[in-house]
């Protein structure tokens, strides 16, 4: 009986599941932050020895018996050295080697099968990723929020945040952004005060958002969809749109047809974003959401161990996965 | 013989000057940050002592002279208590009390000695302010990189890497400023290798920019001037121009009238802006450029106390604090 393991490492937990080739999850392991990059490689390998020992305990699954394994992660070009990996498995008694692959990948993956196709994410970054062949060909946006990520939640909630003060500030466009803010962020509303010169509220609101990560602002994305009518926010929602049909542009080719997958949650949670996406593209093969980055791991171990992904198995992967995960929460709680 | 002090604290430095009530400058004072929020009240209290003495001394003028004395700094609200200020004069025996001004009001005050009119700044940051019967009136801007400073250099550097990186990631329009940040950065032309699927110059370029604080980005900013005639770049100068001069619009009124003083590296360095920014706005009274922030402060110090400071006043605290500076850097080279 052979098995597979499939295991999602990312910046904050890792996650791991044996599966069949048949698609059927047997055991799922937690851990913590298996990301070399953030984490430092020897914590993030023993997080990702300790998701997969859990896993395969909760399987009843002998280590044997594991005949490929695939970790799926973020950090760049750590990806081509793995040692680190390889060296943490050796002194835990693991056999298996470790086959890493892009968390890009694996997004990917988890929404279907295919070897060619595309994905676009908008959740607190954005990118866009072409997938030929079964291997990621070209990534597009996904450098940070500092020289990139258009179109994302951070974008959203960035533009939102100086729309709002702009309005307050006098230097733009009067919007339902600015009332909006100082509600979301329990402040009194805009009045005639000024604190040396400036409008209290402007004070206030930079007060509190200073006080936040900058990543934190993509909190504030969502105010630009409830305001929709207002036509600041509308402007905010249509150049993220744009800015993202532009990022999938830049991957889209002729010579590459498949499934475009749609990840993150401004995408997953908007739907007026997918429909503003796809107004401003070239049309869509067909649409797909992402899953658990699990699944795309998973399938991704048994693909590169020539096992046929089919529809039946990928949906059984999918469910099986889910419900694994089910019984685990329950687990807890009891 | 009565003697005044000006003292501009700073972030970085403090400066203080003695000063007659025809605009002489006796002498200087130099110390570390003088700013409360940046280094803590007792600290800046003792910084803005230490140069006050300083200044005292090298006028060879007697603390009992002084009659009025003023120090401007940056710093909002702590403004309104001196407290920290007064009791850290009392503890080195001096009798006179500081009053603090706004940084930008001394920035206004040290191009003119006129009590109504208009500062543009645009440096690391940006801000407009209005200053009406000898006070600021209304400011806006100037809230920091994250949620405003449009058109600062900040700004305009950071657009410069956008654009530079949107035009490698097949995202933006090809531009000249690409070629030349990666000659600034001291990187390899771009070329068809990749990265983990992204093109290596966008890569090797986020790698060396992670690297730096992000109000850094302000270095990039005479890429935008320098690829003029790139439509790129000339659209980054353009927006940047009809940003700063949508602030200077926020804060004007009819009933204001009076010289618009420019500041910043960005206005000071680069006649462009200053041309695009007046071709964007109602026509100016008047032109004037910032100085020595601490000619302001003693500017303020005089008028503060009653002193009439006309323009040969003024031209005379000018020329002498420029001299005393050019007699403290010759003594400390000698």
């Amino acid at each position: 009986m052979l098995r597979y393991i499939g295991v999602d490492a990312g910046g904050t937990s890792t996650r791991a599941g044996v599966v069949t080739a048949e698609g059927e999850c047997l055991g799922l392991g937690h851990a913590g932050s298996g990301n070399p990059v953030s984490s430092g490689p020897d914590y993030a390998a023993r997080q990702v020895m300790l998701a997969s020992q859990r896993a395969l305990q909760a399987a009843a699954c002998p280590p044997e018996q594991i005949c490929a394994a695939v970790a799926a992660m973020a950090g760049g070009r750590v990806i081509t050295d793995t040692g680190w990996l390889t060296k943490a498995a050796g002194s835990e008694g693991l056999r298996f080697q470790f086959r890493l692959e892009s968390d890009l990948h694996a997004t990917f993956a988890s929404a279907t099968a295919d070897s060619d196709g595309y994905a676009v994410v908008s959740g607190t970054g954005s990118l866009a990723v072409r997938v030929r062949a079964g291997e990621i060909d070209l990534v597009s946006d996904g450098i940070g929020w500092l020289f990139g990520d258009t179109g994302s939640g951070f974008w959203i909630g960035q533009q939102v945040a100086r729309a709002a003060l702009a309005g307050l500030d006098n230097r733009g466009e009067p919007t339902r952004l600015s009332v909006d803010l100082l509600d979301y962020l329990d402040l009194p509303p805009a009045g005639d005060g000024r604190i040396e010169g400036r409008p209290r509220a402007v004070q206030e609101i930079i007060d509190v958002l200073y006080g936040w990560r900058p990543v934190e602002l993509g909190r504030l994305a969502p105010l630009a969809f409830g305001a929709a009518g207002d036509a600041v926010a509308d402007d905010i929602v249509a150049r993220a749109a744009q800015s993202l049909a532009t990022t999938l542009g830049a991957v889209r080719t002729a010579e590459v047809s498949g499934p475009i997958v749609l990840g993150g949650s401004v995408l997953i949670r908007q739907p007026r974003m997918v429909e503003e996406l796809q107004a401003r593209s070239d049309p869509f093969d067909e649409v797909l959401y992402t899953h658990d980055g699990l699944v795309g791991a998973a399938s991704l171990a048994l693909q590169r161990s020539g096992e046929s992904v089919d529809q039946a198995v990928f949906d059984r992967l999918l469910h099986t996965v889910s419900e694994q995960r089910l019984r685990a929460e329950q687990d807890i709680e009891h």
